[in-house]
């Protein structure tokens, strides 16, 4: 029930590390070129294959840090167009990043929201303008599930010369995305929630035009076009996915990461919506039978695969839900964060809300 | 015998692995509370401690190119102090990042070798002047495995206001290193040579006065000071090493890298040391008696672990031994690298150069 911020582990896991701890032994330097070389290309096309991305245009990285960073250092911030809009229900570690880019010339420009559960679309699209550099926003919002309405932010964006963005760390998996339709110029994520695999990977998606123009200052040898000649001088860039990769890859990381994309793709993120809507519709219908507060859009089109859910006393009733092996978090702003996935059953989502009720009634 | 390139799996890391693949579906997202949160201050603790690191100043990173990337971004290229002083003997990675920083203003002044083997310490004395701002300089080079003049270099950039980024990628593990009495600024390396770590994991020392001063621009959630307070704004900046981190940590990486750093801690640097002279002595005696050019230096002082030997047809004789499971590797202008750690015995030198005797007496 908590996918939102750790998916459940494939059994496939335990082989997959079992075999990376085979392979380096037994082939040993020799598993660079036999298979550790090309894993996170592989591994790329695998996680861009859930959102109709061609092959060669994800590359994969240690978190969505890095991915902000790769596309940052592709820009420069020094000239007229230098101005960053994004809103205020970005997920931190975005925010972080991009004020910290200030000091380079970065002009931020945040976006309020007034109810703190969705984003005023007219308003970030009124910000962005012909001084407009990159639009780094979230697909779907962390703390309320709220989708943004991708397509006319980077419908603006592209009207006025500007970049976007898109975070689908909490989109993917869970929501059908299809990047080329929408043409966005950037999207990236992890692949601990909804795609069931574990902490270590993020993946940044470029479009193809875009990616054999751009040239990351934040680069390595991976990012060569030949790594094994160790030349002296500025890089000579690869072409995508490599160019956006820079030092070695985090091999057992990407093991780890792939059963459970595989399992992604099996199930198929449309089947996936479909009992997603009907699960999240269910929390809300329990939840406003109790009085509690969501903090998620009721359209469940503008709705993600989480509920938000405020009841009284929401952050003990979050610590005595783990302590009952009811796997939920909770998030300042939204409370308790309810995200079923493809292997959750509608009973589970009941006895959810029954364990809630149960701890309140206990409180007396 | 390719410790330089991917040192030995402990057995320890099937279990570390089968460990992480237990926790994750087991305690789910408790774990991150549990263990995973403080994994990366607690590796890089770790490791610290094989080169005398206080407590808390070392944090751990997807690849080096990660670690340059966090050191660049505490700095400012725009003003005087501009100036990038190193070897064209760096390790290629490090080189086309520092290059690539030009473009936010930095200039590059890169020290060559006249003889493919040492860098001339008093040239590149003389290059770090009062516009240096930072020396990235490998500890032991990768070619030739020369050890720099660390010492001296920390020396004369810190009388002229410059701080040194100490690459002790090659050194970690098979040369003892003491970063309070060298008194280096930061030093960075990956695991997965000489410290029998495996692929994911870098390393970055940042000297304690320093690490509660500088703001890196590459940030993000882990490095804020309340990260679960998902505050709105610039990020207020935790403690080293966390400070230094940025996103979400590669937990596998860490729980892999775990068995080999404890396996170096308990062999015990300084007795590792002793024996890789004598067998790298070993192996350049055996290059002489056959007349091969030994492109490493003869002064065990000034030599790691590795000896690049370039007998004919160098590259050849590579691929021919690694078919034979002598696992080595080649590299330009510096011929076959032979680089025995701890585990190897004096028999495995003799054997392997004996293995390209036959190879080259096999040729006709």
């Amino acid at each position: 029930m908590i996918s939102n911020s750790l998916g459940a582990m494939p059994r496939g896991v335990y082989d997959a590390l079992h075999a990376y701890a085979d392979t380096w032994p037994t082939r040993g330097v020799r598993a660079w070129e036999e298979r550790w070389w090309m894993l996170a290309a592989e591994v790329g096309d695998e996680i861009g294959a859930l959102m109709n991305a061609p092959p060669g245009s994800v590359s994969t990285h240690g978190n969505v840090t890095a991915c902000q960073a790769v596309v940052a250092s592709c820009f420069d911030f020094s000239g007229k167009r230098n101005k960053i809009v994004y809103s205020d229900l970005n997920f931190p570690s975005v925010m972080y990043f991009w004020e910290a880019q200030r000091q380079y010339g970065a002009r931020v420009h945040m976006v309020s929201s007034e109810d703190g559960i969705t984003v005023p679309t007219d308003r970030l699209l009124d910000s962005i303008d012909e001084q407009t550099l990159v639009v780094p926003i979230s697909h779907i919002v962390f703390r309320s599930s709220y989708i943004n309405d991708a397509a006319a932010i980077i419908e603006k964006a592209h009207k006025v010369g500007a970049h976007v963005v898109l975070d689908t760390f909490q989109s993917l998996g869970t929501v059908p995305i299809d990047v080329q339709s929408l043409n966005v110029d950037f999207a990236c994520g992890g692949v601990l929630k909804w795609l069931c695999g574990g902490p270590g990977v993020a993946y940044l998606y470029v479009r193809p035009d875009l990616g054999r123009k751009l040239e990351p200052k934040l680069t390595g040898w991976f990012a060569h076009q030949d790594p094994f000649g160790f030349e002296v001088g500025p890089v000579r860039y690869a072409d995508p996915p490599f160019r956006f990769m820079n030092g070695t890859t985090q091999i057992p990381a990407l093991e780890a990461c792939r059963p459970g994309v595989r399992i992604i793709r099996e199930a198929g993120v449309e089947k996936i919506r479909e009992k997603s809507k009907r699960q999240t519709a269910r929390l809300i219908e329990l939840a406003d039978r109790h009085g509690w507060r969501v903090n998620t859009p009721r359209d469940p089109a503008k709705r993600g695969g989480t509920v938000s859910i405020d009841m009284p006393d929401s952050q003990r009733v979050c610590r005595e839900l783990l302590a009952r092996d009811v796997l939920v978090d909770w998030r300042p702003k939204a409370g308790v964060r309810f995200s079923p996935h493809f292997y959750n059953t509608d009973e589970e989502v009941d006895a959810a809300i029954a364990t809630v009720e149960r701890i309140l009634n206990e409180r007396v």
